[in-house]
């Protein structure tokens, strides 16, 4: 707990956003970090309210009280900034860190595509474009010791991350027909966030199924496209249809891909195996295993299986994470960890809670 | 209700199974149905008590005893008889009922295919193959004539009915590669019936989302393709991955098919619209709009929306239905009416219930 | 369904506030019902839509466009007017529609509550108190005679009807302390409303369970002591809290009482189903049988079952209902059936949907 | 992790039962703790699986066999033994653990009643109760160092640890009528365990609520009143009353009482801040706030709000906990802790998962 720390040789950290969900999950999961003291968290709308006042989770662990988002103010405490806020917000405030000499990682979309005219084909006009060149996209399973090095990391979004560590191996090894990926994704509620929405209202969820953003139109399109592409070494585009889920928590993707050569099942499990062998929060599955989100809910892991539909020739890949940790708050601290010279897994450790 | 129906003038069904999900669903219905009077009910587990102490839904308003499964008995007092059976048990037991001259709408997959060696390739040898070529795939969209006339209507399987709905439009029309169809589907948790398992449980459902029977693994997809085989007028496989939702009913298929030649979404959209038009109970959607389990929860509706994905130039449909009412009990009175003469929707006017 | 009828003969009906959970409530019920149009339905957000773009599920059956609310406009073309608006907007136009000659089920608290001071106590200065004394509280198993006559009805809240039926045979025949009664009430999220609040989100409801309302401050308690104090003869005051339980409908009260003089179990059992053996709507259980919200869901039941704790001489009362149909829509209609001569039962006829 | 510890220092533990759900929060929850290994796990049911085939949860991280329940075997490569049995089969093999000089920490019902007798009413015979009292009823807050010393310590059941450690401040300060407490409890589905039964399957549970074991006929009735007795000094009887929530974890109760003198809402807060000010794990809220079991999950806290019903002068307590920890697993480990001489909080120190 923070008491017990050594507090001078601690990283001092700022949330920026903390008054939503994946703010909120950035503060659990850095109460077990034994290397970084939390010392700045700010809400517009809640400002000068306790932050344990709005999640009573952190009663007597986390009391600080929510500011108002003052950059100069913020700089002035914190080593390294999360900057969870929504698009467009984030773009208004990150230079100013950086300007500071702080270290960023964003959890918004606003610095993951590297094209400032896809950005704003698919957002608004990007602010400050000039700083596109220099984020790195945070996945640290593609480009660890770029993260390693960075100053700007964006953080990958939720549905993203599924599907391009999902679509890894294949890709970079060449394996698959590119015109022909299909993404059928499924998150959990807790991706549409805290903000009082009808949409999001639980008789409304509850019991309940549907796709959203079908044909292309979800945002997270180009960004799974961007690294796909760069996996590949050429373009490719996909078709992407979320889902939401009557659960809290959990993205799982079911990806169809089409074999550019005969391959089996058995040589894709080992394929995949041998990808991930040395990655601390990927867990490829044994044949004839496919993942489940309640396996990952609260934990940092990616669970990946596969198989070849051989009736089809088609082949079939199943990834999960908790859209909170591995899809936002916990690789946001992977990265931080990787900016800021901790070992990878500090403050993940733990275990997904089941049931 | 009951007692208010002049009961001369009534058919009298059995409903064989009735202590399951669609048993019970058979008896909601039913209860609403004005020419019916459900004379029997069986369970082999609960013989001996009132269907009303297995389902308090049911107190006061449907208090039979059940009975044991004895086939020439129930066929002494029913015109015609639901078997609400696990396969291989319906076939040991719709022989006899066709024997004595009754009418069977067999909810169980063991009349579904009409090749004896595809259904003993996906379940057992079939013990009754010469009653296939007889059987009717009740899917009254599809052959509401035939079912007319059939003694023995094989009702159709949950996920075949929203993905052969959601696919007719374009294979008949011959729109799309027919090697390229990829059905994802989702179904809630009564589609694993009422039998107590470790995987059923609400611990182990809830707030959880897999993929099972991937790769081609699941008893349905025989099925599904013995029917978009015959609207294509030639052989066609498919890739099809179910899932489970935590959520009580309802099936949502997310369908990709390649088109053939150009197409629009104002086209696609149109043709559904058209190809629908005078059917009671599939409601193709306006163009944007895409179907929620949610909307048609406890009715006999299936809703259906399609787009063209034009950056892929890939078609997605979505199709959503109750897994209990239109994916079951409610189809299997559809085709009771279509058989006895009722009007196609007597007993499934009601609308979904929401929240 | 709506075109098989014949309009001329038919009772036409508005529904203000039809946008809401208990709007779409009376809809759906109302299609059942064989001798009632609904002729117009309102909304002041979504004036202009229609009803089914709101609420998928009536697409294609109740099709028609939300007006703004102008009184004059509405009661010109319906005889009978539900109010499904929120306390303190319905006493805004209720006297508009009587003094336009029209019958009214008021759904909202502003009429339930005979003492315009209490009334101001617990909500705001009442606006028409002069209506109070006319308004009859419409709990159709308290007073079905007088409902019969009234021109307005007020709905009773959905907690006071599963706490008053709990108790009304306790306390009409004087058998309980009536200083010492409590009720722990839970309810199902829907009771909150379709408004967008943090609060009802999914994510801070789904798997989660809290009291609310602690201490007395809930404002159906003044409206359960009213009419409990009615049927005891004497004032009585109740220590009640309500919860909120995830799920979308259903209340369940546990009441708990103490008996001024001996009794059984057997004697309390038979006393609740004597009292209640001619009530459609109301469904005493046998000895040892407790109710589950899940076996009254969509319907108008409300299921009892009571017992006498032995070791500690103290009654134990568990009543169920739907909050939106017993506990709102369907209870509304019931009294409209009362008031406009229709079999009390009719519309409400259709049983719980389960699972 | 496991890897990362001096193996030598370490305390080495077995799970008796560990394919249970309390079994698995014993691993997830130890996995964090800083001196403990895992030394063997048994399953009857699963011998000779890994135990991370039941709970993928725990792939790559905590792979053990699951072995056969051999005592002596058990015996020789443990400290300390946790058995999470059923009631009957702990009382089983506690006295070989016993008998070879280990320590047991019993989460069964087996060692909780001081009484054979009582035992012997509520449950069967007890197989060895002379060991009945030795054991020491393990909740910390009552009797912090009795269990420091203690070699068998039972395990409190869950819904009593959320009764009594909401009655302590009010039972030992003598301010309520001992013969007037009412717990309305309410238990997410976790409580039910991992067998497979009809009333646990996801369809039976979801969107549904109900009382059981209703008038005094719930097991952990005696273990509740045993302790509130000794708190209070003389005998104390409640009625309780169970109920099912459809959520996964959190058991909530209700509670109850008449104080015996005039008190305030501002009284009793600071009493219970008073009372509870120095212990690590519950959280008495400030005037106004009750707890939610949404703020506790996966946490070992108890959060407890109370006021004082001034219209009937009756004072209601809320209190919270997470069924699996608080209320299972948890208090183990913290039971653990004391006799081992570790720091109280050690591996429990997470914060509640939200949402």
């Amino acid at each position: 707990m923070f008491l017990n720390r050594e507090i001078s040789a601690m990283l001092n950290v700022a949330i920026v956003g903390a008054s939503g969900y994946t703010g909120l999950e950035l503060i659990r999961l850095l109460d077990r970090h034994p290397g970084v003291v939390i010392s700045c968290v700010t809400s517009e709308q809640s400002a000068g309210k306790r932050i344990s006042d709005i999640f009573p989770t952190l009663r007597g662990r986390c009391d600080l009280v929510l500011e108002p988002l003052n950059p100069s103010a913020i700089a002035a405490r914190a080593d390294l900034i999360f900057t969870a806020l929504p698009h467009q917000a984030a773009m208004k405030v990150v230079p100013d860190f950086l300007a500071a000499g702080k270290k960023v990682v964003d959890l918004s979309a606003d610095y993951r595509l590297h094209d400032p005219a896809v950005y704003g084909a698919w957002y608004e006009p990007h602010l400050n474009p000039e700083l596109l060149p220099e984020a790195v996209f945070g996945l640290p399973e593609l480009r660890r010791e770029t993260i390693r090095k960075a100053r700007l990391v964006a953080n990958p979004g939720c549905y993203p991350t599924s599907v391009i560590l999902g679509l890894k191996p294949l890709l970079e090894n060449a394996l698959i027909d590119i015109t022909a990926i299909i993404a059928d994704s499924k998150s959990g509620t807790s991706g549409a966030g805290r903000s009082a929405k009808v949409d999001s209202l639980y008789c409304e969820v509850n019991d309940s199924f549907k796709a959203y953003g079908v044909g292309g139109a979800h945002r997270h399109t180009p960004e799974i496209e961007q690294e796909l592409s760069e996996l590949a070494g050429q373009p490719v585009t996909i078709t992407f249809t979320p889902h939401l889920v009557p659960m809290d928590r959990g993205i799982l993707s079911t990806i169809y891909a089409t074999p550019n050569r005969p391959v089996t099942t058995e040589e894709l499990v080992s394929l995949y195996a041998d990808t991930y062998k040395d990655e601390p929060f990927v867990r490829p599955l044994p044949k004839g295993q496919f993942p489940s989100t309640a396996f990952v809910r609260g934990s940092n892991f990616c669970d990946i299986g596969i198989t070849l539909d051989s009736r089809t020739n088609r082949i079939v890949v199943v990834s999960a994470i908790d859209n909170l940790v591995k899809g936002a708050s916990g690789q946001a601290i992977q990265n931080m960890n990787l900016i800021c010279g901790f070992p990878e897994t500090s403050g993940l450790e733990g275990l997904a809670i089941f049931p």
